[in-house]
């Protein structure tokens, strides 16, 4: 007998050596062109999830797609979190530490109503840099976040401890070692 | 009594003069945060589609969301089309016509099992660049394009006749004049 998960691991391609020599690359797009990998990876998601969600917050761009289904599944609206200048309304942003210098991300100003329960979504937790960025966004706008979720951690990298000791329920399917 | 149509249509806000004076942006966002918003969208999408999906090709970001609950709906796996350079695998690439100068999308090479049948998934059509771009990368995969659609739809621009005219059956569910 398998596990879910088991399953699921099965269909994440590891790609050796990108972006550079010495990464392992866990690439979750073949996960996603499996016929049943992404609504089984949004079922299993979903089941992590206590109480009502109003909004599901999507970390562009991988987590656009497994954020648009997890809130169709979970019956909240998506929320868009982008990088900063590709929104087109009233915005506010955060900036995260990249490895080398600093990026940004943006959400609508007006996107989260008071204390809205909120889920922030992406594929990947690495340092937590991006994540942190999304949750500090939403709580910004008035929002309540209730947990993140990933596909895939890498323990090893923090992102997961980062995410506690801001007060976040932050859980993934999948566990990798290394990085 | 209002149809589904008018009812998304309701969702959608109008940025003027973005991302430049004279054109009404339609920004899709609101639409996404309502919580029946999305759902109902993709309801009406998957309502257009005649027999079974292989695959929903999705185009970086907005299509994303979309597609990745669409493919889920469908019950078929999700592709991911990005702008070149996103994609870890062996990719092969499709340049399109900007206002000024041009883009380039990609896709896996391995993504599409021969005569797989796909859909192209994005939010918005306008000239059809960038859908036309994913039609062509399906087609030099092996993939049959059985269709593409969009959330909206600017015909002034000429996408949709541009799609049929290279043999693909194009919908949408919001069409808005001028742009």
């Amino acid at each position: 007998m398998t596990s879910v998960a088991d399953d699921l691991r099965a269909l994440v391609r590891t790609i050796p050596d990108f972006p550079k020599p010495g990464i392992q690359f866990r690439d979750i797009t073949t996960l996603m062109l499996d016929r049943s990998g992404l609504s089984r990876a949004v079922d299993a998601l979903a089941d992590t999830v206590d109480g009502p969600i109003d909004l599901v917050a999507a970390i562009e761009a991988r987590g656009f797609a497994i954020g648009g289904a997890l809130a169709v599944k979970l019956g909240a609206g998506l929320l868009l979190i982008r990088k900063d200048g590709k929104l087109p309304g009233k915005t506010i942003a955060e900036d995260y530490a990249l490895e080398y210098g600093t990026d940004r991300l943006a959400m609508h100003v007006d996107a989260c109503t008071p204390d809205a329960r909120v889920l922030v979504v992406d594929d990947l937790l690495a340092t937590g840099g991006t994540a942190l960025a999304a949750v500090r966004l939403v709580r910004r706008a008035g929002g309540n976040v209730v947990g993140a979720r990933f596909l895939i951690d890498l323990p090893e990298l923090g992102g997961g401890d980062a995410l506690v000791a801001a007060g976040v329920d932050a859980r993934s399917l999948l566990a990798y070692e290394g990085h």
